[in-house]
């Protein structure tokens, strides 16, 4: 036995000191990468990305996925949608009132039908039911989800973000998350033939029932240890432990992204008095180690070697339907509640950017089996595209039409 | 194409998400139990280790080992070792002397030879060269590291620490841990039957003189950019890289031990302005989740039900032999150095403390075959012992024979 032992131990450890050096050249590429794109005003995780495509199979092959990266990145998008969901803040979104919600809705309804339209046009679809339409819909759902954080940093270089714009926006895009979620709930659960829309419904009901006990539960466990151990390493040990259980209980028993329950988990504890000790503390761990492995995952899962003519295309029109779908679907509903034109245009402009959320969602597609990783290629080209334009965008218009008080 | 992928990605998803659950398990176990035990003044890492016990397949099998739960516990010891390596005060340690120097020597050499001639006397050698001859060494080895925290919190507490005798310890235990790794390295550069003592003396002083190297480089590469960006995350970022890489190197081009590279990187980096900065990053990785990990990771693997008399026995007497084997090692080399008695008495106490080192190397030698997990009763039965009686035994020293100056 010791034999054996000893042999398939030493296996392991040639394995586990293998995976030093993979993680030295992920996290420094990513970094340097990272670096680069900064500095060429490009969103930090697009360089990550094409960190991942130099060292990948594709270019270099210092890097191959493996189990082990898969697992990493797993838990990045684990961390990040946590993350996602302690920086919300409830009690600001109570205030934020009947605008920012409709704008919201509206928000994520015209892009989640503009990307299943373009799908179907683009590929043709059967119809209800079928595997093509599922696929649309999901296309559509990779559309909805805004990440503000360009559009913030913009505005508040111009100084607009306290203004009524601003803060429209701002809530706009947090209460388009949560319904963005729910919508990512809904396709995903329909991903099983055998689920009809009324279970799905069903299941996604039981488990925000069941997370809505467990965040009783737990925000009042927390308050009582938050008040007692205030700032101590117990608090983000637990909170993350509770990120990992929702997680894990969400897809294992629900059907549901394991990604929601971290999300859900997030939110739960974003109103307790250490929400933002232990957003900070599961942030290191998202930027040192696990958020650069999953960014530079996808660069090494894409493969540019099969790419074809009709997924270049595909993709432009992709970039184009998903920024017009926001502008139109947050504008024309701004327009109508009594915002100026100008002033909706600003609004849509500015919940036009996409990013990491969305290569989240893609890459849980990609994992499932519901779309391939060439999809991979679209959607970074709209991250990009959107984070550089958005700011431009704004610029120009508040400087053609300056801010006025709006009704 | 399409089909296969799909079903091997889906197999993926399936395996990310249930290592949710185990680290949910395993983090919150190890937070549990790791604070039971410092309520009951054991160190937390014991308890860590029950946990693993309680939550794996001795008891209640909610968790197994993996290659993920070992990769993930590799990462937690390399964090270990690079912090270990961070918090050396080199500045310190020139001012330090001759005293400690000899101390820290013989703290090294009486634990080292006692350890081989315990397990000598108990299972026999067949002399120099052998298997077992190696197998006595590295037994020894395991004895050597101090851990040094303990006996600081308690001088602290008794208000000695900034005296002859606290600071004589403190630096003792620094070198020794230098010393400590240098002798693993040359007693692991051995298990290759094909090296001779002066390949494994080449090839260790190589990689010293490359890690100088490296050092060199990376120290002022990092005051650089350290001067340049202080306090922004490329700096623990681009540490952690370094740390990877030596260890990776280490491991695989000096066949020295990964944890040697690992130990040295944060030696490297230990002087630089931004050190601590580094520490508290990679301490926040360590605690949060991979360290937990690694010491549940040791329970998990520990399986009690083949223990025999055999080992009690030994375990026994190796907490013994280890114990006797500082307080002679360090204590009479102190009264020959003109401490008084008493004075010497208390180092050689104060040196006896054993703790993750002692795990860590442990665990090496699991890993690389050369002694199995039954060991890991007598290192966790040596920290227990040491970290309850070294304070105890202090107290009792310091009330019976207050402080006086020493020459």
């Amino acid at each position: 036995m010791n034999g054996m032992g000893g042999r398939s131990k030493r296996k392991e450890t040639m394995e586990t000191y293998i995976i030093l050096r993979d993680l030295a050249i992920i996290i420094l590429a990513a970094k340097f990468m990272g670096l680069v794109a900064k500095k060429c005003r490009i969103p930090a995780v697009a360089g990550e990305i094409v960190a991942g495509l130099i060292i990948g199979p594709c270019l270099l092959g210092w890097v191959a996925p493996s189990d082990f990266i898969n697992q990493m990145a797993e838990i990045g998008v684990i961390l990040i949608m946590f993350s996602a969901g302690l920086e919300t803040n409830l009690k600001e979104l109570k205030k934020t009132g009947i605008k920012a919600l409709v704008i919201a809705c509206f928000g994520v309804a015209v892009p989640l039908a503009g990307g299943a339209l373009l799908y179907a046009l683009f590929y043709g679809t059967e119809g209800p039911g079928s595997e093509s339409f599922f696929k649309a819909l999901f296309i559509g759902s990779i559309m909805t989800a805004t990440s503000v954080s360009i559009t913030v940093e913009s505005l508040k270089e111009m100084g607009h973000l306290q203004g009524t714009i601003g803060q429209t926006i701002l809530s706009a895009a947090i209460i388009d998350d949560v319904i963005g979620i729910i919508v990512l709930t809904f396709v995903l659960g329909m991903k099983d033939p055998a689920n009809n829309p009324g279970i799905v419904i069903l299941k996604t009901v039981a488990f925000l029932v069941l997370a809505l006990l467990f965040g009783i539960v737990f925000y009042q466990i927390f308050k009582k240890i938050d008040a007692r151990y205030p700032h101590t390493r117990r608090i983000p040990i637990i909170g993350l432990g509770l990120c990992f259980i929702l997680s894990y209980i969400a897809e294992k028993y629900f059907g549901i992204a394991d990604i929601t329950g971290a999300y859900i988990a997030g939110i739960i504890l974003c109103n307790i008095r250490d929400a933002g000790y232990i957003d900070r503390k599961v942030n290191i761990n998202s930027y040192m180690i696990f958020a650069p492995i999953f960014f530079v995952g996808i660069g090494l899962k894409t493969d540019f070697s099969h790419i074809v003519v009709d997924m270049i295309l595909f993709s432009v029109l992709f970039v184009l339907v998903a920024c017009l779908a926001k502008i139109i679907g947050c504008g024309v509903v701004s327009k109508c509640m009594k915002f100026s034109w100008t002033d909706s245009l600003k609004i849509g402009v500015g919940m036009m950017t996409r990013g990491e959320v969305a290569l989240i969602i893609t890459n849980k597609g990609m994992n499932l089996g519901i779309i391939d990783s060439s999809y991979f290629t679209a959607v970074i080209l709209l991250i990009i595209v959107s984070s550089i334009s958005v700011p431009i965008i704004l610029k120009l218009l508040y400087s053609k039409f300056p801010d006025k008080k709006t009704a």
